[in-house]
């Protein structure tokens, strides 16, 4: 009784293209008809008349062109459609001949035939010139039009892309882990919480766990999603919501671990390089460190780290975290990612695998990303020894019977194994060469902000 | 001032290897080393012994292999190891020479030289009996492990690594769309919410409003992540957190947007049946049905079905959504997913496009599975009239003031535009066959399920 499908189906293909490109050609594609009539359809972002003929760039979103008018070619209509009145942002449908120009965005400009506004703007609120950081951020959903949002963003959804792509390629298996948890997580101080059916749920602030128990049913495994801090943080390496990926591995260990890092971080640069080369110009990224990053990454020892601090006038005390202040003077020293490795047991996570060489530390790394970007991975071995795990979480006093669960994974078949999380935003910060990871998500939480 | 790196940087190749597959062999590489002398490393699954020969199942999280012990080719110490008080789920290093068998699982099994015991598991809950499905779900962190539920988690990971490979093949750009929402969504009897600095955010049940908004960006984008109902529901067909793709397409309309789905659908199963063949036989699908898989897919208009439900003896009035019953008769009628469009307007979402041919109806579409697994998909053009979109937030009684910074999108260079929303968890369940969506996801959460 359905009735029959109304197209046809030999032109669906199992190809790259599908039917809404045979209907308006991307402007990214216009080298490729040379000569040829098209049509394109996007957004106005510049007309200027110069007498007789004028020039109107649009943006399709998959690059830009720039359109010439010439009256005395055109039928008055066309020719005032796209001179009198064509506000920014005004959408528009333009048919016209492809010329190949090397001078031009993208290689070629379209010769106007024809034009159609589809919509007319109203006067656009981001206009060319200095806007402050919370007006811009009030329009997020406009500000993401810009060239310069727009290349952050490109950069942002290849690394992602290559994130997922170097687990596949080397056989991890993806485990997506809940954002809804009962009473886990690293600190019940920084936790948003939710009613969940006379329950409290609170939102994950990592899917370690969960992936460590993954382990012995996929051996490799990683889990890519949202993360939540409820931290009262202001500073441009924050925000309330960001996106970590968190692999880990059964029979890895720290040395493993770091191993992979150095692997990881250099194919993520390597791709961004690779496949971004326009959109780091246009974020004028100076790229002569990020093409030097190439195993081995610099190693030094949290002990290390301290008495170098010392050396150069810092208080730091051996037992304290490092700070955001400490990072940037050690990242300082190489034009590379630098691994700070086993940090004093008192100041890392209860997970953590104690260092048999030195049981006041752990065996973990964070990696402090080049240029004072700071902390991009923190990760380290799994304490996999059940005895000393159940000391550590009673000693942080931390609900023993919520990690029940996670306890089993040393009771059923324990095993070596080490993991990490890299944070998405400072990643691809620090790969851009921009100053805030606010600018690296599409629509930004932070202390003060929840909308647009 | 770092310290030398300590490792050889030769080791490290910017291929698919890296040091751990140096130290351990995996299962499913053994094929490759006939007649060679291997160590593995994983968990026994099984032990049997028959007088002087004993048979472990191990299990490395790549694949099972059978490792046979001869009792006078053995150390006495290797042999006790190997076949007294091995519990099940017990850690094992194993070394042992390759032989490759065709009866064997893999094609392989290992004549063991040496045997280590690395952890000896306690008794395992979860035996090869009849658990009860509430038993199962209380060890999920255990559960994974058993072959059923690898199977199915593969093929999720497969399907989602599809998802993302088709967008990035045909240039869509991957928006990742914020979590933490302000008073905005569908329902907001359905919403989670957090207290967030003396503000209340609403967990997001949809990325589509922000997915608009960088249509003008990038002209074709896609956000993918979890996604949050607060209902009480307790059917096989719910979660309360469950992974959506939501592509949306600058200048797509309702039909070009069919065209998308059919696409990609074919695509997901595709995908499964080519690289998860034998994850599917494990879960024993027949895969006749989704072998015809293929464009295009019957379609029904909401008043078609209505009519041809009434055939069938329902009570179901024009202008009703339809329900679970419903799409289950309907879906009946095919092999292929059936497309089921145009539904009255006071059934669906306050944003889809009012049909011109028929205002009292949207231009939307369900895509209803078929053998029973119902809506997979729900989908629609946009409405991209200014004042249409007023009329009907205000008619719904929706928070005016919340939507302005969507109502924007139809101020600055409105365009017809169009997008939709699978769910992962229901296509897994289909492609796999299996009857409830709470196995297609790792950590299922459910109005009576938080943990583990």
């Amino acid at each position: 009784m359905p009735s029959k499908a109304t197209h046809d189906p030999n032109q669906v293909t199992q190809g790259k293209n599908w039917m809404i490109q045979d209907r308006y050609t991307e402007v990214k594609d216009l080298p490729g008809h040379e000569g040829e009539q098209v049509t394109i359809a996007g957004w106005v972002e510049t007309v200027r008349v110069h007498g007789k003929v004028a020039f109107i760039v649009v943006r399709d979103g998959t690059g830009l062109v720039q359109c010439v008018l010439v009256k005395k070619e055109l039928s008055p209509a066309v020719w005032e459609g796209g001179t009198e009145d064509l506000s920014q942002e005004s959408t528009v449908q333009i048919t016209g001949q492809v010329k190949l120009d090397d001078r031009a965005p993208g290689g070629a400009e379209l010769k106007v035939e024809g034009l159609e506004v589809l919509d007319r703007a109203g006067e656009y609120p981001i206009q060319p010139k200095e806007h402050g950081v919370e007006f811009l951020m009030d329009h997020r959903h406009l500000w993401l039009r810009s060239s310069q949002q727009r290349a952050g963003l490109r950069v942002r959804a290849e690394v992602t892309q290559a994130i997922h792509d170097f687990y596949y390629e080397r056989g991890f298996t993806r485990i997506d882990t809940p954002i809804l948890t009962g009473a886990i997580g690293e600190s019940a101080g920084t936790l948003f919480s939710t009613e969940y059916f006379g329950e409290t749920a609170y939102l994950a602030q990592t899917g370690q766990l969960y992936v460590e128990a993954a382990c012995p049913a996929f051996r490799k495994v990683y889990c890519f999603g949202p993360t939540f801090r409820a931290e009262k943080s202001k500073t441009r390496r924050h925000l309330t919501e960001f996106w970590m990926v968190e692999p880990e591995v059964a029979f890895a260990d720290s040395e493993d671990n770091m191993r992979l890092q150095e692997e990881f971080v250099t194919y993520l640069v390597e791709r961004a390089l690779d496949r971004c080369s326009e959109e780091l110009e246009v974020l004028e990224r100076d790229t002569s460190g990020l093409e030097k990053v190439r195993p081995p990454f610099p190693r030094m020892s949290y002990t290390e780290a301290v008495e170098f601090l010392q050396s150069r006038g810092s208080d730091i005390e051996w037992g304290r975290d490092l700070g955001g202040a400490d990072e940037t003077i050690l990242a300082a020293e190489s034009e590379l990612p630098t691994f700070i490795y086993n940090y004093p047991t008192e100041a890392k996570a209860f997970y953590m695998k104690e260092n048999p060489d030195d049981p006041r530390t752990v065996l973990c790394n964070d990696l402090l990303a080049p240029e004072g970007y700071g902390e991009i991975i923190g990760g380290s071995q799994r304490e996999d020894d059940l005895d000393r795990l159940l000391t550590r979480i009673r000693e942080e006093d931390l609900p023993e019977e919520a990690y029940e669960w996670y306890l089993d994974l040393r009771r059923y078949g324990s095993f070596v194994h080490s993991g990490f999380g890299l944070g998405v935003e400072r990643t691809v910060a620090w790969i851009t060469g921009r100053p805030h990871v606010r600018e690296m998500i599409p629509f930004p939480r932070l202390m003060n902000r929840l909308t647009p």
